[in-house]
């Protein structure tokens, strides 16, 4: 199900097998929340070298309803996606809807964003909604909390994340479908270590870290990471959640992540600020109005071979659709070309000397470098 | 320029040549406002039929400027449609937009709608802004009224038409770009033919017909379409301007209208209306929620061919960017398929046939029958 082709240090580049194919890792999984990755279809999704895509259980299970989305064929069907797909629990919504929400030992009672309807998310609850939606990976029920949680806080968390994850195995009946444990424990590496130790005898098939990028330092975040990466089994994948920006995923791919998923790619590219290898760019400055060139003329997604930056500029001064649906094409293909050149450089035994480029190359105007 | 190929009754098949190839006739041009059909690309408006474009000059104007298209290499390589283009003038907007503008013998002044700059469109001004655009074919100023015009007024907005006309022609340069002329009159028959008298002996390669569809019934307006289709030269294209829905563009085609262009199929599409050939369906409506198949079974646009009806009334409910772009190709896809049956049809004799098989199996609600 999992097997490591090359390390160089503590990145490596490895193949993961699912129910739907299998990919070569380190990869990125854009962001399908509501079964549709924003103002792209499924071609645009494999042309800019997507292979593997995330879905949100709790919000389909909204809406449209798991039931439904079964009925429908499953997950892959409906949203015209044949190759793997991830969806997570609804955990994160636990922490990011915080008005909307109480947790308890049972789960985690929501009040809908939609229609302020009362919903219960328990461990066994979310299983069934993703043996519904039929995913090929499937993530438990977790307690995420905000960087600034108590270690109290965190210690209650880990012991309820894990307690849920056996509930969630308890009541788990599809074979096809790969569960991953989620490591809590916030920016302590002793709860880190410990969350690690509660899940390391269930024989799952990966791990995710969960709980990161949600309001710490990079360079905490990426301590912690490669504290983490470090005691988790060499021959599981291993997922880090909600990251990243590009410098965010050279940083932990270098300390041994396997897997990403993350919303920013796509929203940045809404507010028109594009990729380039040398840093981050708003397509809407003045500079790019009568650019009759393409916005980074080393790139061959869609978007730069047939468009010029000036007319990406003018369609979002003009608030056009295809504004969005383009700059997502793009930064999306810039970070799976990135991913896949990791994978390359990893293989080869020059991952080192390739992030080192990148980082004097990338710039980084507005963080803290670590 | 133009070539009959066939008719049956009134109704005509033809060829018209422009510099960025030829397109047969009856046609239906979707409407690129400000330089991009909403929500599609031009690969979607190839692949969905359409063969001509349309683009606006007063806004193109306004944004990003004529002259930035100009350095951009014309509105073709803005953007990025190899085919044939139409702009046309902003008389449209001197009457939809009459909160902003004053109509002089000068030309209209306008408030810019973007950023309350004072701007003045003359007969001269849209034929150099035009040029500079590149358009293919091109449209004088010229007065459009409300169909609730007084007889006074009509007479008043052809004289001063004519006359713009007679201005537009002088300044003009671009001998490869085919300049239309423009007829009003309202209802007034009497007043299309004063109109039409004007401008024939223009020597104009084409005759758009302009100010219906502007609150006229549309018994009202069919009845006038006919008597002035039928005072038009044979050997010169025939274009009814902001027209229209299937219904309308049946029973002109059968009028002696060669060419269309309207808003209406990829709006109502953003809006979740769907053509089928027995009628505009919402696909928000419950009985698509749970469907597994294709919103129209007979169709074979994109959308149709991968996607169940159950997810894009799901993609409507989720407001994901997505659902307009697959509405917006299917409502194209379903136009134009319309448009090249009637050419066959027209072809081969057996139009009649095919107008009242459509009227027969098209339902019109809420819209009385002519």
């Amino acid at each position: 199900m999992f097997k490591k082709n090359a390390n160089e240090g503590s990145a490596r580049s490895c193949t993961l097998y699912t129910s739907h194919g299998e990919v070569e890792t380190p990869l990125f999984m854009p962001v399908a929340t509501q079964g549709s990755v924003k103002a792209l279809d499924p071609d645009d999704l494999k042309n800019a070298g997507s292979e593997i895509v995330l879905g949100n259980a709790y919000h389909l299970y909204l809406r449209p309803g798991a039931e439904i989305i079964a009925e429908l064929g499953g997950l892959h069907n409906f949203m015209g996606w044949n190759g793997p797909l991830l969806t997570d629990s609804g955990g994160f919504q636990g922490f990011s809807l915080k008005e909307l929400r109480n947790i308890t030992e049972t789960g985690i009672f929501f009040k809908s964003h939609i229609d302020g309807s009362s919903h219960t998310l328990t461990p066994e609850s979310v299983i069934e909604i993703q043996e519904l939606i039929g995913a090929d990976i499937i993530m438990p029920l977790d307690v995420c909390l905000p960087s600034t949680a108590s270690e109290y806080e965190v210690i209650d968390a880990i012991s309820r994340t894990s307690r849920w994850m056996n509930r969630c195995l308890t009541v788990k009946k599809k074979d096809h479908q790969l569960l991953f444990g989620i490591i809590q424990g916030g920016l302590f590496l002793e709860h880190r270590k410990s969350s690690v130790a509660s899940l390391i005898d269930l024989g799952l098939p990966g791990y995710a870290i969960g709980g990161l990028s949600v309001g710490e330092s990079k360079a905490a975040m990426y301590e912690i990471v490669y504290q983490t990466a470090a005691i988790l089994p060499e021959d599981k994948p291993r997922y880090l959640m909600g990251v990243g920006s590009p410098e965010d995923l050279v940083e932990c791919v270098a300390g041994g992540i396997d897997m990403f998923d993350c919303v920013m790619p796509t929203r940045v590219a809404r507010n028109g600020a594009l990729y380039k290898r040398t840093g981050r760019e708003n397509i809407t400055v003045t500079k790019y109005k009568s650019s009759d060139r393409s916005f980074d003329e080393n790139c061959d997604c869609y978007t730069c071979a047939r468009f010029s930056a000036g007319y990406i500029n003018h369609l979002f001064k003009s608030r056009e659709y295809l504004a969005y649906r383009l700059a997502s094409i793009h930064n999306l293909h810039f970070i799976h070309t990135l991913m896949y050149e990791m994978q390359i450089a990893i293989k080869s035994g020059f991952f080192s000397q390739y992030a080192e480029t990148f980082r004097s190359e990338y710039n980084l105007p507005d963080i803290k470098r670590k």
